[in-house]
């Protein structure tokens, strides 16, 4: 929380802040009432909920088929029957998840079909509180809670990498009698990019300081964020001394999320959305050439109606034409109803931008 | 080794063998004096290096091309500048590479330009010894020798996975100044396909047995494995009482190997080889056929030059339409030099065969 508790601070006194996010997401199967809305709990029950988390919502915004909050570390959305927690720092998601299945089922949610769990690997990962405290204890969580779940490293375990917990209720379906089918497994088309940068242009970071920029609508302009997926409309906060989150939805019900650690030492910078489209490589483009990283990590999750699930391969070769990037690691997972795919790139040009 | 030494006893005076074998596979640069040759290390210096690795020759064959060993536990294979070895049970193939690479530099090779070390998830771990009692640890013995070395984890690392250390001096290369073009990196077309089975029909384990069988080839005759790949020339050795390994070599230098553990309570059979193929379904299927297992992981990997590099995806996709398998996961990574396709099945039939 980048305004009410202090960041983390070293032995040494060093300033540290852990930019990196644990990402939830959660959808529960759809049932024959259709007054069931995840949108119904209330305002109090959700901050107790993010009690759990250590993290306060601190801005709000909605429409016809989305609720977004912009929170102390991050964000939350909540959709009819899909939840979305993304916490940065030292937060604890995964100790809310017995609340939230709680609430679920009060109104009506006694089924998750699908669950994700994933983070890149923590900068300092010594600096968690449990469960948090390395991928292994994670899992053991998340394992108490979710039968046959599975767990997954991508890229390099002693370099860097992302950690993926995946529950899927195929997976457990498809081995009982009867199989189920795929019309069913994909109802709803979806997809998520999320494009996660490191060593970010000092430049490009400087806007967001309140040193140097009077407000986050300022920011969000100056940057070129309002520019990135122009019909959305934006939630967004600029932290004190620095540091900035947004929110955009859309009247898809579509959203895309920003949050920025633009100091110098340990920059980060998170974009993620689940716009649909064919082809995410302008998207990509656009992404990298507003926060100018000096490498990052994109992960495409589409399930099998997603019009972005055959074009992933396609992505995977295109990209990597990108004659001032490098792409150090690829890796694509097939799960029972999604795909995965996760690449990795170093700025590799002669006029580095860092 | 199952015939010299006894096997590893639970507390509870429980028989076991850990089938699943470690794999190192070795590529060292190809130098201007063409007299160079890893066969010119003697018999005794093998010997000698195999002592670390606590595993003894117990047979051996050798065509123009390549030199091949039936090992106590597993085989190793020589190449002109390629080093394969493979070892089972609680074997420590780890603790050979600083003698391997002092060989190696006496002959005349001083770089290596790609190495890999693979292993399935071991029945039980804890029955291993220093430095193969986890990943971790295997890792942290190889990045010692090896600058750069990435590690990866395929699979659900919750479940059932296989774990890849690879180093490629490409890697290296590539970040410093001047790129080497994609001609030198992929000097000679390679690929190898690996294929770990468990829970195997008890029938089909039968043969591997003493009481049924009198000979290593009567075994090899039997079970259908001389009909795998007819073109090899084959030393085969049946173990006392029961246990199998094969080493085949061709003319053209490439080679296949099968070790089996056939006892019901933890049956492992491992099929490899390097053969060129652009469509490895027909061996898969046969592989399968001969041997009977429950579940199964497959890998392949192919360089950029290889005739299975472009087919892997397509097998990726028409492997799964076999009704009486059902694919449990499926990965695939781009490395520098080298694709790698990791799927994992488990039998779904009707007529379950075991």
């Amino acid at each position: 929380m980048r305004t009410f508790i202090p960041t983390y601070t070293m032995s040494g006194n060093e300033h540290f802040f852990e930019g990196a996010e644990k990402l939830l997401e959660i959808w529960f199967e759809e049932t024959s009432d259709n007054r069931n809305d995840l949108r119904n709990i209330a305002r109090c029950d959700w901050e107790n909920v993010l009690s759990h988390v250590n993290c306060e919502i601190i801005s709000f915004s909605k429409n016809d088929l989305i609720d977004a909050f912009v929170l102390s570390e991050s964000s939350m959305f909540v959709s009819k029957r899909r939840w979305i927690l993304k916490t940065c720092g030292t937060t604890t998601p995964l100790k809310c998840l017995s609340e939230l299945i709680r609430l679920a089922s009060l109104n009506g949610y006694n089924i998750i079909t699908d669950l994700f769990y994933s983070r890149k690997n923590f900068i300092r990962p010594e600096a968690q509180v449990a469960p948090h405290k390395g991928f292994t204890e994670e899992v053991s969580y998340l394992d108490t809670l979710f039968p046959n779940g599975r767990s997954y490293c991508l890229g390099s375990m002693n370099l860097e990498c992302w950690y993926l917990y995946t529950f899927s209720r195929s997976d457990m379906k498809l081995t009982g009698p009867g199989h189920i089918t795929d019309e069913f497994l994909d109802a709803d088309p979806d997809q998520t990019i999320e494009i996660l940068m490191q060593n970010l242009d000092v430049n490009a970071m400087s806007v967001f300081n309140k040193k140097n920029t009077t407000s986050a609508s300022e920011a969000t302009s100056i940057s070129g964020i309002d520019k990135i997926l122009p019909s959305m409309h934006i939630d967004d906060f600029l932290f004190d001394p620095c540091g900035y989150s947004m929110n955009g939805i859309n009247e898809k019900g579509e959203y895309m999320t920003i949050h920025i650690t633009p100091e110098n030492l340990f920059s980060y910078v998170s974009f993620e959305t689940n716009v649909a489209m064919t082809n995410y490589r302008n998207l990509i483009n656009q992404v990298i050439n507003t926060f100018k990283p000096g490498k990052f990590i994109v992960t495409i999750f589409a399930n099998k109606c997603s019009l972005a699930y055959e074009t992933m391969k396609e992505l995977e070769v295109e990209y990597s034409k990108e004659s001032h990037w490098k792409r150090t690691d690829m890796q694509c997972c097939n799960f029972p109803s999604y795909n995965l795919l996760f690449a990795q790139y170093s700025y590799n040009g002669k006029n580095n931008c860092k």
